[in-house]
């Protein structure tokens, strides 16, 4: 009875220190995947205690008093991760509070006007009604996405002003000083945001639209060899789930919209100016997002059980397919990291196109179609196809955009390092073979535009 | 020159009305649209007023003095639209400044100790810790997606509370005000938003979730007329813009996840109890969403040019399963929305999968296989084939899903009001003329639960 005692003791000890370590353990995860979270946590807590020297010092403490603790809340509510949020709700809240102290000055002395009865009841009517209508502002689409935090400060600073006006004769100096330690507040936020490692919320954008892009460049290549080339062997359940990254690519037009609001509030950094145009960045991610959609369509047939007969001339034309819109996707992607203009995206279009264009006389040849055809066996066989039809569709739209953001901010053009090659298009040669996959990318200059003329070929020839 | 002068100002004084005016057009759609937003409005500025009688009534000045202005503060910054929202963050906010205050005490008692010299040192070491622990915290998924307003208000108050104790040696009586005035504010706002006019997050979520089963109803439903009955007549560009209701479906996850958040923290309402799993909701969302990226990949076809040319026997078909799914979608919308259990919903389904398995032989015979076939014409045709009966098979997961929230909160069981007939499973029987289309749907009990065993039916068949 003892012994079980302490072995059921042993246990719970056991199990609640196994939960600690698991606990530790995702705790060093979060700081070893973004090390940059760790140095925000410290910036906070540089930011909060040199505001706390205005009331731990006596001549600052003599000037500010009380109000002191205003910086103290600024700083808490302002200091966001990027720098760019920091920025905007910083400066959102210095003008919001600005003009709503202005405006119950204001409304302080007209109430004031209307005797002693009439003071209270003409400010309790102006603090609602101020915040009825900035409260339904926030509905309004635009202020909700831009300007939703400076409407609660507005309502936050005329409440507090007017009615503090109210046992406060000295309203001036009440709306002086909250302005000051608000200024003195946002103001640590932002210089240490922006000075001490800043983290750049368009920085981050810039990355995100890349490395989603590189997310689908892997399920296209990986699709390529996983589907067609290991299906017999079997071995092709153990290598899937690097083909899974895709699905975050579903989700994240809510991430991708913050960041650009963030991102326009930041000064130019890096390799970016102050108006870089990051609402090409939204039309990238939504087309990718769009190719995105298709892609888990295509997975569903990943994961299927039956997996059909597929003649090897018709695997080889969808896998060369699926690797060249994987490789321009990359290409994409690293022109984008890099921000050098694509060269070899052109080609790898064009050499999935043209496979595209192979596919009919393949699949005429391919024997699939006879008198005793299960027809519903072609009917997998002809949604890939067709998938992949869409995606290379996609990839060219992906291509097209990219393009676009290339000559609107310059894209530095690097000499091909391999002479210039024609893409082959429209021809029934035999495709690369699967040993060429990852030998180094021809880069090729394209003179014609044939993107933006050639964006709904594959749609007709579908 | 001075008429031109006129002209152009009027010109211009037209602009800016015509602006104006769509402004105003703007704001009252905002409000008619959903006329809660105008009540919402109304309630912050309701419960604002109350609280600034702190100020305003003698008696209650004299006990709580400028600490009043907390209750402002939270008023403005509690108050969300939904109950479960303002509950959330209310109580968080009680809660995360009875613990930080009551630390902030300690450290100050702690800090007091240690000397004139070392207490602010100490003090502001207290402080820094704090806060980058908390900030580092807020980088946890859980907290994140739950406490990350309580984490703010905890850095809040604890920085507030033992800064301001240094110079105020009041602290206890500092700290009880700053509780007792934002309890004050707090369920201020949480008796309002509760009881005037309430906005149930748990009933949003409710709403949105069978309203997008409907936009995809609607959207199979249309589907099967426009793309399959009305391709010859030209006439399908006219009607296609309510096919675009589903988009929005595609980014719901977000908006779904915050109500859910949200409803965890409302007590029973309505048709809901306290504990209503609002899990399985995301659950049904999340499988809705992935019919919406079939849906998707569909639409390019409804949209691309080239419309093949496809044998009436094939379009009678695929129309049947578009129809039959949009009708199984409909019924379970509708089962969630009057939360009553699904009856019609199995025979729609069966009715749909009799029609792929009806395709084979339809297919077989269309003459559509023939030697000099252009193959590639066959693709679009498989295509839509493939991803109707991918939607079938979603289609059936999300019955599943319904199910079982039918059976953990005791859907109503409503007697059918007609007489049950068997589906026809695996017949090549003639289908349902498109004039049944909008006959009374059957109401039949189903008594095998075909459901869960059938899950992976479509999908071997495919």
């Amino acid at each position: 009875m003892d012994f079980d005692h302490q072995k059921r003791e042993q246990g719970r000890f056991g199990q609640g220190r196994s939960r600690i370590e698991a606990f530790c353990e995702n705790v060093r995860k979060i700081g070893r995947d973004d090390p940059r979270r760790v140095v925000h946590s410290l910036k906070v807590g540089l930011a909060l205690t040199l505001v706390s020297l205005l009331y731990y010092c006596q001549p600052l403490y003599d000037s500010f008093g009380v109000s002191a603790m205003w910086a103290v809340i600024t700083v808490v509510l302002v200091f966001e991760f990027s720098a760019g949020a920091t920025l905007g709700k910083g400066v959102m809240r210095g003008l919001a509070t600005l003009l709503a102290a202005a405006l119950a000055v204001g409304a302080h002395h007209l109430a004031n006007l209307s005797g002693r009865i009439g003071e209270p009841i003409l400010l309790g009517f102006f603090v609602f009604l101020q915040a009825v209508v900035f409260t339904f502002a926030r509905f309004y689409p635009t202020i909700k996405a831009r300007y939703d935090y400076g409407s609660v400060i507005f309502i936050l600073t005329f409440s507090f002003i007017s009615v503090s006006g109210y046992r406060d004769d000295e309203i001036l100096k009440l709306a002086y000083l909250r302005l000051s330690t608000i200024l003195i507040g946002g103001s640590t936020c932002i210089v240490i945001s922006v000075l001490v490692f800043p983290v750049w919320a368009g920085e981050e954008l810039h990355n995100l639209i890349a490395s989603n892009m590189d997310k689908l460049a892997c399920f296209l290549q990986g699709f390529g060899h996983v589907y067609f080339e290991m299906a017999e062997d079997g071995v092709s359940k153990r290598d899937k789930s690097f083909l899974q990254g895709y699905a975050t690519v579903l989700n994240s037009k809510n991430n991708e919209d913050n960041l650009a609001n963030f991102a326009r509030w930041e000064p130019g950094h890096g390799r970016f100016r102050f108006r870089h145009p990051w609402k090409q960045y939204l039309k990238i991610g939504a087309r990718t997002r769009r190719c995105a959609y298709r892609i888990e369509s295509l997975n569903g047939h990943l994961n299927s059980q039956a997996k059909p007969e597929i003649p090897s001339k018709i695997r080889e034309t969808c896998s060369e397919m699926s690797l060249e819109c994987g490789r321009a996707m990359k290409e994409l992607a690293s022109a984008i990291k890099t921000m050098v203009k694509p060269f070899a995206a052109h080609v790898h279009i064009e050499n999935s196109k043209s496979a595209a264009e192979n596919l009919n006389s393949v699949l005429q040849s391919s024997g699939l179609l006879g008198d005793n055809t299960d027809v519903l066996q072609l009917v997998p066989v002809a949604t890939i196809v067709s998938l992949l039809i869409d995606i290379v569709k996609c990839t060219e739209e992906i291509a097209e955009s990219v393009h676009e953001l290339a000559s609107m901010v310059n894209f530095e053009a690097v000499e091909p390092t391999v002479s210039p090659e024609k893409p082959k298009t429209g021809q029934s040669e035999p495709m690369k073979s699967p040993d060429d996959v990852n030998s180094p990318s021809i880069i090729i200059v394209i003179d014609e535009p044939s993107l933006e003329n050639g964006t709904s070929d594959s749609k007709s020839r579908a």
